[in-house]
């Protein structure tokens, strides 16, 4: 859950990045850490909330622009970091590039 | 992964979850896997994903619109879940209402 509650009010943007991995770590869970401590360095970075069970991941990264989400997705570590996720690490990935238009929370 | 690479070209909509649960199953399992059948036999579902570790949940489902949104949320089974959520299930949790932009995907 980490730091998603910073998320302000709407509107803002998400990456809903939904994957099936390969079998093996291959380098991934040092990369991906990696990729979410540069990510959290970007700008108009807002957020990210990571969960994956035996056969889905999910990481949902939230930003204030689409602009920052399309700079991320030409850093230079990132791209390295995505060619080595179509050679190496998922079977499968989807990226669906969202709009935020309402949220609300609950805490006990 | 199941169902969701059938979700159509965008705009469509997107409900993404995340939540923190409590100790202990608490009859939530049996009540999640009633809704998921539940929600995909409503007007406007278009698919759903799921992943959970140990802290952090995230369920994503998409919707054709925000009235099928709006009618799920209102579903009277789906309401009583809700209320056992905020008793029983769950520490904290958010939801955000989004709208699909771009989606692309890799399959290896």
């Amino acid at each position: 859950m980490s730091n998603t509650d910073k998320t302000p009010t709407p509107p803002y943007y998400a990456v809903i990045f939904t994957s099936v991995r390969t079998d093996g770590d291959n380098g991934y869970e040092k990369m991906a850490e990696k990729m979410v401590e540069l990510a959290s360095r970007q700008k108009g970075f807002l957020g990210i909330e990571s969960a994956r069970d035996k056969e889905t991941g999910i990481t949902v990264s939230y930003w204030d622009s689409l602009e920052a989400i399309k700079a991320w997705k030409e850093h230079t570590a990132h791209k390295a970091a995505q060619e080595k996720g179509q050679t190496d690490w998922y079977k499968h990935y989807k990226v669906r590039i969202c709009r935020v238009e309402r949220a609300y929370s609950f805490d006990q």
